[in-house]
């Protein structure tokens, strides 16, 4: 097993991402290897530095670089050499198993789908986050970003998408998928969700179990919180400052440590033919350790085989 | 000045609602007059047993109520008799000057633009709540909730109606409005976002700023902040559990107590033609008062003739 990671990606890369490799390192086992994506002397003068052996890991080494503020698809096309469209090349080709990134974002998406295409009978990808919930449990939400304008149809994918994720990386038995909504009754919201939340109901790749409004996203409603990608990103970021303001007023919570998204590692992207996570871009090694960690996961849990043949 | 009131409305009427009455009181000014719209007899009861001369208010008796689950429209058009029903009656007539209640919000969304109707040029009348700044500023959240699917011309109206209020009632000097969305550039976010933010930049009638993100909700990036009324649900209700977290959790902090939303009492609608207040079912005596205070506001700042001005 390969996983790729790119060390060129993020704000405090190439130090964090290589300093996050080390300490995911120690979670791989035999037959398990990280392949280091990215400027090879960098990386090891960095390993060097930390007493790390080089030859735990593998090196590709790229020349350029897609910047945070680059437009998405025009870099992946035009940077061949960049990390990120080397990683996916790979990722394609078979050389690595799962890729993973912390860079632009908007070029893992573009990437991802271009490089290993969408699973057939998958309308559109989805970017996944962790919700947690005052329970102690961790709750999925769906789509956080790669879909700002949703057709009803896609609802119940991301709930069907989210289950299995849920299910297979996290354990989760049988889970509960809920929609996020204004209203608790069926009939409730704006067009998009009075559409989708029949098209879920009937869905039977899920146990869907109804809507959800702003006011339960923490109380264990659901497992899987399904929206459209504008509501979950608004969402997403809305709850990260609930961390940065609990940790500025030094208030210590467990609770509120858990929207630290550092611990998650970032957002895998569902629906795409390989495992592909994408990192925050101000990923610490603690986030790049996650990140890797959990595209890791996604490949020992045979995630992608179990989502073709529920969309088959 | 004629401030109604109703005082069958929310979970805890009408005990909360009188006691909140008694409350605002204090702050009426001769010429100013508490009109309480409900059944008379259970009025005056609460507030003889709290030794509070009756002879303070006026009274409208009704005798049918509509439930919090009623059909909105419906409930409106069949119960004449019910304090929402004959308050927006009042209202219209020019027997009040400004009516509130805590009871069922789709009837008096419904209630409010059949009756006052809305104000010429207005598109769509909104709700709007606060959503407190780390500065300790209030920020002008619009729409919560009044319109679930929007055009993308209705947002630079949110946008003057927001920015009027916060003038006038709140006193903001040349308030700062900005556009929901997810990502900060002009060209960011859903179709609606894309459509709407030019048209935001080029309103004459408002100080746009740009785009705020999830992220930037609460650092006083904004004195307004629009987005479309499910968007704003979704991130009221989802900030109202901020307040119920640190408080089941003993967490004593003075900006999570701004996200106890009695202190407000309620939502304004904006955009018809006299000031409307719904308050939240839950609502507390504290509540109660603060709705009927800032429905007064809303009369003292002649802020609906300011609305017509700018809408002409």
């Amino acid at each position: 097993m390969k996983i790729g990671l790119d060390t060129m990606g993020g704000d405090f890369a190439p130090q964090a991402t290589v300093l996050g490799a080390i300490a995911a390192y120690k979670s791989f086992s035999s037959g398990q290897q990280l392949v280091l994506i990215g400027d090879k002397e960098q990386t090891v003068n960095i390993l060097q530095e930390n007493n790390f052996n080089p030859d735990h890991f593998e090196y590709v080494h790229t020349t350029e670089v897609i910047g945070m503020g680059e437009h998405p698809a025009k870099a992946v096309v035009q940077k061949p050499d960049s990390s990120i469209s080397l990683g996916f090349k790979m990722l394609k080709e078979g050389t690595i198993d799962a890729f993973s990134s912390a860079g632009n974002s908007g070029a893992m998406l573009v990437g991802a789908v271009l490089s290993v295409k969408t699973i057939p009978g998958v309308l559109r990808p989805a970017i996944t986050s962790i919700m947690p919930q005052l329970s102690g449990a961790l709750g999925i939400l769906v789509d956080v970003g790669a879909n700002a304008d949703c057709k009803p149809e896609f609802m119940p994918q991301f709930g069907a998408l989210g289950s299995l994720f849920a299910q297979h990386v996290y354990n989760v038995h049988n889970p509960r998928v809920a929609l996020v909504n204004i209203g608790e009754e069926e009939g409730k919201g704006n067009v998009l969700c009075q559409a989708a939340y029949p098209l879920m109901k009937e869905s039977k790749l899920f146990n869907f179990v109804g809507n959800v409004e702003g006011r339960g996203l923490f109380y264990d409603n659901a497992d899987v919180l399904v929206c459209d990608g504008f509501t979950g990103n608004v969402i997403l970021k809305f709850a990260e400052t609930f961390y940065e303001v609990t940790h500025e007023k030094g208030i210590n919570d467990s609770f509120f440590k858990l929207f630290n998204y550092e611990q998650y590692g970032g957002s895998p992207i569902l629906g795409v033919n390989a495992p592909v996570v994408v990192g925050h871009g101000i990923s610490s090694p603690e986030a790049i350790k996650n990140m890797v960690l959990i595209s890791k996961k996604m490949v020992e849990s045979a995630l992608v085989d179990k989502i073709k043949l529920a969309f088959q």
